[in-house]
């Protein structure tokens, strides 16, 4: 069906690239926040979860919270370090809210997910670590340096402390859109309406929309709603109106219906109406 | 010092056009989920959560998840119906995973982010409402029936389904990043109609749409044109075309002028009617 069709280029299916990809939360003290993050990589098309020194898990509150990420939070791999965490990746990301007293590389949640596929796709045995530290101190001084380059999530300056698995679900967003999207097709216009490729109905004609405003109009001056001496501005409001609604070819036979019942009479058959 | 330098130039002012927008929560089961989503709304630099018949509320979950968003979450206004919520807006957004039998204009979060945006800076006075559903089932046809367009967050096929609260996290991000963002104004989304700065005529809002399809169903219904009993895609068809064109108020008084004539009787005043 033409729907399922539709349905499946809106949801593309899950690339490579975003299985090269790990989430490591450091020392999290909430289980609900390890559900969380399960739940948010799953729906992102991302599959591996590590927890270093975690407060309580497995925990109910985790399967609670993961919902339908429960095989995401069964392979969940548990470490004793962030070393062991990390071991055999070739890029690692520390996400920060704070600026650092030595600058290191530092990227917009948009960058970093830019940056981060491009190395996936460059190298099929790439493999990439993003780090988010604990709920209430983030990630240590010494843990940021061991990254290449550091994550800041774009916040409101009176209140930037996302929640951690907020956090995550919002990079693993900007990672799966990085991988799926054509970002030609993203940056295009917010098109509405019959100009959309996908619309159900094409567009009415100019040749259909002139007899629709012929019919309109004949209509309304037969009700006495407009004077042919003195239009004023009717018709004209009226055509910008529907001329920004671009009207499909189904939308226009049901307003002619209408005018048809409404006006009590045979439409004009004018020139307009072509055939 | 440089690095607080540094902090106030990475994270920005809040812009004008964030306080513009509302989040409507629809029948939110878990009371977590609002505090979580009070949260998010903060950090990204909004202010404006409304819930409408929320399952619990208020509740010490929902405080425990708003965090250091308790600001947010004590001026949540919670409303009996969907048409309170949003009577005063100018454009409503609808949050959905499915595509539908009959296409409404979607947009991915970041292609709508544009577009709202675009629309709050152009009119001071616009407000824009974003909808988001139930846990389980999301917004009904109906609800998403009184959309402007529909915001689908990009997902897995194999689990696109975010946790409510994330789902606002998510979106909440885009929005911000585009009200922060120096977009070039060649990226600027296309406005056309009264979302447009130069308009000669304020949008309608979402009340005067309703009494205007409250009034067109009921001569349609009059004229034998609409069938009660069997109305088919009719009324659904010509809510959407008018959607998209999104009337401004004079537009609004010549069509229900244009309905009053044509119908023979006089207009329904019923409670959308309103003041």
């Amino acid at each position: 069906m033409a729907e399922n069709a539709r349905m499946q280029s809106d949801i593309l299916a899950t690339p490579r690239a975003l299985g090269q990809i790990r989430v490591v939360l450091v020392e999290p003290s909430h289980p609900g926040n390890i559900g969380g993050a399960a739940r948010a990589l799953k729906t992102m098309g991302m599959g591996q979860l590590v927890v270093v020194n975690p407060g309580r898990f497995p925990d109910p509150q985790a399967e609670w919270r993961a919902a339908g990420a429960q095989d995401v939070l069964d392979a969940t791999r548990v470490c004793a370090s962030l070393a062991e965490a990390i071991a055999d990746c070739h890029w690692v990301v520390g996400t920060s809210t704070r600026s650092r007293r030595i600058p290191w590389p530092v990227g917009s949640a948009q960058q970093i997910a830019a940056e981060v596929l491009a190395q996936a796709n460059a190298r099929d045995d790439a493999q990439i670590a993003i780090l988010f530290g604990r709920e209430t101190s983030g990630l240590s001084n010494d843990e940021l340096q061991q990254c290449h380059a550091h994550l800041r999530i774009p916040a409101s300056a009176q209140y930037p402390s996302l929640n951690l698995a907020m956090a995550v679900q919002v990079v693993c967003y900007e990672l799966h859109k990085h991988a799926t999207t054509d970002l030609g097709d993203e940056d295009a216009a917010f098109v509405q309406g019959p100009a959309s490729g996908d619309w159900d109905r094409p567009a009415a004609t100019t040749q259909q929309l002139a007899a629709f405003y012929a019919h309109l109009e004949q209509v309304l001056v037969d009700a006495g709603f407009l004077d042919p001496q003195n239009p004023g501005q009717t018709m004209t409001r009226l055509r910008r109106l529907f001329a920004r609604a671009r009207p499909d070819e189904t939308e226009i036979q049901i307003l002619r219906g209408v005018l048809t019942q409404l006006g009590g009479a045979t439409p004009p058959t004018s020139s307009a109406d072509g055939e």
